[in-house]
């Protein structure tokens, strides 16, 4: 593999021309758009029109005539062409942790008989903490039980009201068979829940076929809604008659501008809206998603696999030498859109990059994340960041101060 | 009264200057500021700065670089200056209805052994609608008890955990008397949660002064944070210690980069963070904030009182033979800083005043309510508001469908 066969697959590459619609530095090789997706002009477009026209000109009216206050249903009907859900199973609201106290709640109250929420050690931590204040609020004798991953099957037994699990592991990539432990888990009697943040965006996801009853992700990684965007949540339709939020706020209500002073919860989807929703945030999210629209979804998944393998292949020629091992799977098809290269001095080795231009992000203990966007990531920015990656460590070019003493990275 | 000495009160005015900053159509009225305030160019300017150089250039290095990380405690210590709260009690976060949520779980929880949560059936309904969600989940007898407004002090028993008001009535615009409801309520050993959404940038606002436990309040209303703007709370800091939110997210983590598996709250407010803030949101509210921290207060509070006054003398004048009468309290010092002028055609009314220009909103069944917004409503606004009042009904010129079969108006 050389620089210049990167730059004929560039060439060759179906979607090369999609990055011309993100704003991206030249002189920046970004690959951490699974923590924040990059902005695209359409973006800055539809936030503007927001901000200028419909809040400053439209003012109230707009809540009406620029359609605000469908767009948690609108932006989730869009989004729910991604997951592989129907139009009325997708909602768009407040963030990723709120939506996933409303679906515990709700799913915990669905099987009170079952007093397990069943989890695996290696899940994003907000899901373990917001399980655990689920479990704390509820009280009844329910539990979150966190067992390694090999041990999930084992145990879903007739105590677990809810399955909870990560679809693509934030530190090494690995990517769970979701139809497969979602039959296993409906076959115990449990309800499941998948998080996929780390996955819309990143690869193909078929909610309805797999039989998933309840999903929540955020907007802000791989779907490239901004810093903070909206998160999301599904409710599959045969869930949705019984199932309600713990949050009862007027936006959910059946009637939201009849001011009623009892609670009624809407039909579907809408009644796990709570408050207001953040227009601004909004407009960002949807403008990034009819880009995610305008792909066909097939040649982004093949693509992001295409460039996970060429830094996996990179890594493994000039990396192995250098004390660099990858810690994602190996498989394509068991593994996310990011890659993760263990090393020891991965911290600093991080900050380094970063200070080169080339910016990836960081795990403790020793994880260096690397995501490939199949949106705006190019093969050259591959093997241009491996370029780098060994420069800094051959040359032990890293002199940031070691992990303890660090600043926040998200 | 007459037009002409309504342009002379403008002249005179010491924040007649400030209206400049906002992005006002000429053609347009707007008494709505209570629904959502206008938008003011330092917002644009704050907004497309984080949209295209912090989000576009900065990419991931903003939530360090630019600050971000710090936003909901920055944003929430300019906040406390407005609300007569010291720096440390007031965050940024969520929606007013997600916030709620969080003070009215975690002060039931404070209280085990007092079953009640007490408010006025006049309060705003998602008030309402969250602390029956909060007893509906919590169990244990629970109950909320909404009250008439004269009945509060007597209801204030030993059953009682926790007062809930909303500070200035949102239909009437009746301001209770914070300070004295505030001693009833902890004479009868209960803790007590306002609801600002009405009062900042309304009225004056003094939480330390009077003792209170809890707050929570909206950003889009008269503090001009833009649509669906992040909500506050404020917890007293001699609380903060003993009480937790029931919302586990990782922003609310005492260490939230290092991915522990195990939840311990941050220290003080910052708790009552859950997941990932809305920056562009999170912009627009900053420098509609900093617009407010310009100004001097006590001018602000006064102007206010002077518009409302004016507002009601002019509908007395001129409205009283047309059906219209005022449904606000007389007295300035128990009324927030909108107007509600009530007709039996009022739904009607409203639609064709909007329909030229002049824009408030309506509450069923048949109140307008018109706000005087302190930094940007003129003393000729209000003449012409009436102007075109009086010219809709006694020319009834009002051919909206009935309110039956209206649509959204927020």
């Amino acid at each position: 593999m050389t620089r210049d066969a990167c730059v004929l697959l560039d060439r060759a590459d179906p979607l090369g021309a999609m990055r011309d619609q993100f704003v991206l530095d030249g002189g920046v090789i970004y690959l951490d758009g699974n923590s924040l997706g990059a902005l695209s002009h359409p973006a800055i477009k539809q936030v503007r029109a927001l901000l200028e026209a419909e809040w400053g000109r439209g003012l109230i009216r707009s809540w009406n005539e620029a359609g605000w206050i469908d767009a948690p249903r609108r932006i989730g009907d869009k989004l729910a062409a991604l997951l592989g859900a129907d139009p009325g199973e997708v909602i768009v609201a407040d963030n990723t942790s709120v939506n996933l106290f409303k679906l515990l709640a709700g799913a915990a109250r669905l099987r009170p008989e079952r007093p397990v929420i069943l989890t695996e050690v290696e899940t994003f931590p907000t899901d373990l903490y917001l399980a655990a204040g689920v479990v704390d609020l509820l009280g009844g004798g329910r539990e979150v039980r966190a067992v390694p991953r090999t041990e999930l099957r084992e145990s879903l037994d007739g105590r677990v009201a809810l399955l909870m699990l990560t679809h693509v592991d934030y530190c090494s990539g690995y990517m769970h068979d979701m139809r497969a432990l979602t039959e296993a888990a409906h076959h115990a009697g449990a309800l499941v829940l998948w998080d996929l943040s780390h996955s819309a965006g990143a690869v193909p996801l078929n909610l309805n076929a797999c039989a998933v009853d309840l999903a929540v992700g955020c907007g802000y990684k791989y779907l490239n809604g901004g810093p903070g965007a909206p998160a999301y949540l599904y409710v599959s339709r045969h869930l949705q008659p019984e199932m309600r939020s713990p949050l009862w706020g007027w936006m959910g209500h059946a009637s939201p501008f009849d001011f009623s002073p009892t609670y009624a919860p809407g039909d579907g989807i809408a009644r796990y809206l709570c408050g207001t929703p953040p227009m601004l945030a909004m407009a960002a999210l949807e403008a990034a998603l009819d880009l995610w629209l305008s792909v066909d979804l097939e040649t982004a998944w093949r693509k992001s696999r295409a460039l996970s393998e060429l830094l996996i292949r990179l890594v493994d020629e000039r990396g192995a030498d250098l004390g660099f091992s990858v810690a994602s799977p190996r498989d394509p098809w068991v593994r996310g859109s990011h890659v993760a290269i263990r090393h020891p001095e991965g911290y600093r080795i991080m900050r380094a990059l970063i200070a080169r231009g080339v910016i990836g992000d960081f795990r403790p203990p020793d994880l260096m994340r690397l995501a490939l966007t199949p949106l705006y990531t190019r093969f050259v920015d591959v093997w241009d960041a491996v370029d780098r990656l060994v420069e800094v460590v051959a040359g032990r070019a890293y002199e940031a101060p070691p992990y303890a003493q660090r600043l926040a990275v998200t």
